[in-house]
Parts: C-alpha cells; structure tokens; sequence
C-alpha cells in the first residue's frame, strides 16, 4: 500500500457506513487487482501463508461462508470452520468467550456472521490487538462484503463515474442488511439517483432512506435505471403477515422481462442470492442477458480476498 | 494421456454405462499408478494446486465424502465442503442455483452425491464449459466410482483378465446404486459370468440383470464363484416390510463362513461399507482373509485422485 | 529425539496415568519448543507434510477439535473431519469398522473423541501398525492433551519445580475427565501438595483422590494455594439433582474475587472452558491479572502440535 492508501487503512470492516470514499475506492481497485487470481491459481498463495482465519457463524450460511473459505484459501490462509451455532454456544459459553478462545488460538482474522443487529461491532470492540474483523452479515444493519461486491458488479458495468447512474432497489428492504450496505456504499460514491421501491410493509424507518427516491410503484420505479437490485423475499414475510401471498408479491414487486423493459436498454439486473425465481425475479430475467448475479458472485471472491488481504497482510 | 488415450477422454463422471472398455481400462490403469502416492506424500500435490473441489452433497455421506476429500487434498486442490442438505436449499434454492454459484466462485470440480435418480446427470447438463461433475452416488441409479474401485479390486486379486471370472453380487439390488454400477463395469470389461442372489422383493427390473444368471438361493449362487459382492441392507427395507427380519434376511442371504467354502477356494469377498455386521455378512467373513473390504477403500483414494485427475488436470 | 528420548516414545497418547515423569516433561519441552510456531507462520509446516491427521468426534466439542485443527494445519497435515455423532455410525457402522476405513484411505493419525469411559484405547488396540491415536477426551476417563496443557501453564507461571506447589482442583471432580488427566500429570510431576474441593455429590471415587487432601470447604481449600484449577459445572447435574440449584453451587464452589485473596497473594486461576461464568467462576476471576486461562486455550494449540509430531512424525 502506498503511503497515502495508508491514512484510509481499516482494521476491521463492520460496516460501509461513514467509510471514506477512498477507502471504499481502494477496497475496489484492489478487487479488481485480484480478479484475475480470484478464480484458481496459486498466484496469491503466499499473502496469508502462515495465517489462520476463522469462519465464525453464529448463523448459519453455507454460500457467503463457502465465498470467504476459498478467499483465504486462495490467499494461502489457513481456514478453520467455526459452527458457533452447534458449538460450545449451546453450552452457555458467551460469544465474546469464544472469539477470545480462538484469538487464544492465533486465528487473527475472523469472518463473523450474527443474527443479531451490532453483534459483529461488540465482538470487535473486545477483540485483541492483532485481530481483525469481517461482518459478514449482522442482523438487518450490515452486510459490508456483499456492498462492495455489488458496487464492483455496477462499475465493471457502468464505468467509475457513478453520478450518472440512475439505481433502484427493489423489494424487502426494511429487513435487508444487503439493502443497508449498497445504500450506503452508493451514497458514498455519489450514484446519481437511488431509487426504493417495495411495499409499504417492507419499507424501512425513513431514515435508511435519506436521499432515495420512495415508492410503491415498481413500474413508476424502473422508469430509466441504469441498475436494478431486486432483494430475496424471505419467506418468514409471508408468515407474518407482511406479505399476502407469493402471487401478490410477484405481480406487484417481481422482476418480469415486461417490466425490465421500462428500465433503461442496458439497464443490469443484480441479485445477492439465493432466488426466489418467479417471486421477486423470473427465471428469464435472472438468466437473461442484462443479468449479473453471477458476475456479483464471482466478484465476492475477490472483494473478500482484497478484504481479507487489506486487513491481515499487514506487516 | 496418449493422443489415443485422449478419443476416451470425458468430460464429466456420471454413470459407468456405455463407457468404452478402453476408458474404464484407462482409468483403472490411471488409479494403479497413483495407488503409490494414494496415501500420504506430497508427490502429487502439484496436480490440482490452484484448483478448488466442492463436495456437493445433497444427501449425507460421510464415508464417501471423505475419500473424495482425501483424493482432492492429496491432489493439491483446495477443497471446498457444501453440504447442501443443510443450505440455500433450504431456503428454495434450486440445485443448478447452487451449482452456478459455485462454479461463479471458480470451483471447477464437483463431487455430487443427491438422493433422486438422474440428478446429477441434469446438473452435468447445465454445468459451465470449464467445470466437471463426478457422480459420488445418484439415488438407485449409479455410483461409478465405487464401481471402478470394485473393478481394481477384482483385478488386483485375480488379475486382468475378467473373462475367466465369475462374480456373484448378492442382497439387496434393487435399491443399490453400487449394483447398478458394478454390473455395467463388469459386462463392459467382459467378466465370464455374473450371477445375482437376493429375495424376489429385492431383485431390480428385468433390465438391469441383463446378461445375469439371478437366482433367490445363495447357496447354489455361490458354488464356484471367484468373488462375491454382498451389498449393504439398509434398515429401511424391513420397514418396508421387503424384508420380513435381519434373522431371516441373514439365515437366507447373509455371507457366513460355512457359505463361503462353497465358492472357490480362492475366491474373494467384497462389500462396499458401511457393514451391519451379523446381517449381509458375518464378521469372521468381514475380518476373514478372504475379504478385500478394506483393500476396497484404500482402492477408492486411488480412483478418485485418477478420476479427479483425469478431468480436471486437463490442460 | 534424542537416543534417550527414544525409550519413552509413545505411539499412542491414551493417558496421562503411568507416563514416565520423562514422558510428560519431554512432551511440554517440545510444546515449549514449539510455542514460538504454534500460533501462525509456516516454520513447521514441513513436519507433517503429506500425512493426514483426522478428527474422529463420536461426541460433539468444536474447541478441541479446532485447538487440535489448527495443531495439524500448523504442521502441514491434511485434515479430515470426521463427525462421526452423524455419520455411518448411525447406519450401524462399528466404532472400529470406522477407525479401519479411514485407516484403509491412509488417516495415520486419529484425534479421538467418544462419550463411552475406554472406547478411545480400545480403538488403539485394533489399529493398524501405522496408525496413531490421540484421546481427546473419553467419557470422565482421560483428556491427557488438556492435562499437558495445564501442566505447561503451570510451568510457564510457577517454574519448572512442582515440589513447591500446593494446587487445588474445584469443582465436579467425579465426572471430569481433565481432573483425572490433571490429577495423573500433577502426581507424576511430583506437585508438593494436591487438594480437591467439591461437593460431597460431585467427588468421585477414592481411588481417582490418592495423595489428594480433600474437602468440601472451598475457602479452607484455597489457604495459600500456588493454583486453583476451576472445573466446568455441566448443567446435567442440576437436572439429575446432585447440585440443587446454580445459586447454591455459586455461593459453596464459585471462585469469586473474595475467596481468590485466601489463596497465595500470586495465585494463578485456570479453566479448562468453556465457562460458565456466574456459576464456578465470576467474571472478574475469569478476566484478572491471576487468570491463566487463555494461557491455556494458547498452550492448548503448541501441546498438540508436539504430541501429533512426537507420535507421527517419526522416520
């Protein structure tokens, strides 16, 4: 790293919120730099050679763990799988006692996944000096990897200059840590206009929503983007009571090829996975030619490898 | 690969059926050379390095998984562990989903086990160009490797030349994926004769006996055989009401060593794991020096790093 | 090793008890050895290179077998994780049956866990020439890798000469299998004075107390104590009622603040984990200057590490 990359260095990465731009551009240019090692190869093997990082779930998530595991098997880590949810846990061991007994252990890098909302940020708070954290997922407050790796996704799309972009984000955002994130990030990185749009139910609290376009109306809402983010409907939703049946919420909120017509020609569909295909997205939308959701997948990869690199490679 | 050897070459590991004897006899002569570094030593550790493996198993199996990783370690891979019984599966994700988000993750191997019959054929169908899939079992439909490592067993007992044997499959084939496969292998190479023994209600479809002599009398099944293969009982025949008790089932069909003597002399005995002892097979069969059981699973380490090898190591 | 050395080399690790005083100190002189490696960098990372080492957990502990993962990573091993609570093993597969196959796919090295007193070193008794076992705790019998790690804390704290320590266990001595394995290696080390202090329900046998001075008055236990070990309360025994409630028990057996001070002014307070703070230890005992107890989970990684070299790595 440069000197300058040097006053934007983060220790841990818990959040997209109040990052600088730079570090946020940074964590990017370095993506794109371990693109080509991102896939195979042994290129990178000796970045984290010798270090141990732990995948620590206290909610269980096979694709986002699988992502980070071969990030810092490419980097040449060594990865522990850390099942908190079928661990010491269940034996009344706090989760700050169990992040201290693996730091105990030398892990230095931890991928930390919670169902609660700050639950990643307390466990940084008590971590010791030579340890870093990754959020990967708390709650609904923040899921910062998955930000960053749909902001990669936009700029190999649409190019850096982000002022000209025109982004919506459909669905369940109210309870979306993914939403939270990419809302952040896109503001950062100044997007012309972000739009929202879901059903009122699944609307967050206003203030997740500074500076977005609000609304109801899907059609009225891809008028013209340049990006559409559609969001998994879980299906808790509909159990609740929020959401009145899956056909519902498709003819008013799915992602149909009709409808992506109203969006701009070269308007890129993105999704963070796992679909619900023919609830919020049609199968011939998320396998269709503007789609990106593979290339979001393949650029995880290499922003959790930059990610991982940025925080552990430290001299 | 000879430039002959490459007119054999396959792209995916889905079934033994319809393979070309000179493949089958290619890939058992690929798992003899690689029999010497199958368990320990870091000879072949250059082979797949740089290249990452996912275990893809939509139904448990310890057992198998585990020599899949060990052949993929040994190999050099980065192995990736996605138990798909307990993910995005769950969550409505579709299996050529999760296969696509792996392969957009850069894994180029998969080792799929799925309970259903044919599904890992229909995942090979719509992999991408530069990805391969061995089956690691398929419902009642096939488990090729376990088939070749059958057919390295045989010959390193008997030698090469199938055509002098005869071989008795016994107990449950009409559930058994294993059957299935070790019966394609062995027409394909040419085995002398293949007889098979089990209950009327635990024999298969006309179809798949083609070329068998079947018979429901063990006894007679075994005069002179060269090997015999006893197949696992699942507990779940008897609820089924298959089978009408493990002390029937064992008096009728169970491998004892006063059976035995009614085959060959030197004939061999195989099952493929995991044994309920005191049913299908007695123990002092089991730990007899006539068994190959555990030649059997040191074979199978072999295979899958020839297989792994022969599909993913191209250039 | 040196020629001397030679004649206490062990080829299982099953127990502390009956070891050679040299045995066990020769153990934490490698673990010391080796502790500047244990907790990252690749200096060792040739020792086991090309061997496998797997982790055979009949009864579920994600501490010990990621302490015991990370072990073999650091030397190079491959590592197996065998969850053997859900595998073959509910299809009716034999303990040793299991232990064969994975010897069949080449596994020399075996970390063992099983709920069943002695079914570690019955396994050891039916292994293969090759094979090596390392018992990571059996039923309330050995834990013998917990007891070198405590022993190695000891030293670390107090010097090399036991003779001069009064050292007090508290806790559910009868059905801890790290207070027998402390209590072998505390003897065979030559401990100036051993106490026990539980309640009368939760003291084993006399035979596990021979040498011990026992009570079951904690604050007379703890006079002028070098070292209190604290044990973990399983919250079976409330329910099987040989502890009436966790209060009681905190108020009689807890180690708080106040009762620490009876103990010598440089007292050392240890745990094996995971805690239950609150109940047999209070936070602030837990997270004090005299708290040894990450020194343990740190130690944990560098015994393993040489008792996996000392049993596998000879020529």
């Amino acid at each position: 790293m440069t000197a300058h990359a040097d006053s934007t260095r983060i220790r841990h990465l818990l959040t997209l919120e109040g990052l600088p731009r730079e570090t946020i551009a940074g964590l990017l240019e370095r993506a794109e730099a371990v693109l080509p090692h991102a896939h195979g190869g042994t290129a990178k093997r000796g970045v984290l050679a010798g270090k141990a990082v732990c995948t620590l779930f206290f909610e269980p998530s096979t694709r986002t763990r699988s992502s980070f595991q071969l990030a810092a098997m490419r980097l040449g880590a060594d990865v522990l799988d850390f099942n908190a949810a079928s661990s010491s846990s269940k034996k009344g061991e706090s989760d700050a006692d169990t992040l201290r007994t693996l730091e105990a252990m030398g892990v230095q890098g931890f991928v930390v996944r919670h169902a609660r909302d700050g639950a990643v940020a307390e466990l940084a708070s008590i971590a010791g000096d030579g340890t870093s954290l990754v959020n990967a997922g708390d709650g609904r407050h923040a899921h910062p990897t998955q930000g960053l790796l749909d902001m990669l996704t936009l700029r190999q799309a649409k190019g850096p200059d982000f002022g000209r972009l025109k982004v919506l984000i459909v669905g369940d955002v109210k309870h979306s840590r993914v939403a939270r994130s990419d809302l952040h990030a896109l503001r950062t990185l100044g997007a012309g206009e972000i739009r929202v749009c879901g059903p009122s139910a699944l609307l967050p609290e206003p203030g997740v929503l500074e500076g977005c376009t609000v609304t109801t109306d899907l059609d009225a809402a891809l008028d013209g983007v340049d990006a559409v983010m559609a969001l998994r409907l879980q299906h808790e939703r509909m159990e609740s009571g929020l959401v009145s049946s899956l056909e519902d919420y498709r003819r008013d909120y799915g992602l149909s090829a009709r409808r992506l017509r109203i969006a701009a020609a070269d308007a890129v569909v993105m999704h963070p996975g796992p679909m619900n295909r023919g609830v919020e997205i049609d199968a011939d939308v998320a396998d269709g030619p503007q789609s990106r959701i593979l290339s979001q997948v393949a650029n995880g990869v290499a922003v959790r490898m930059a990610v991982l690199e940025a925080l552990l490679a430290r001299a």
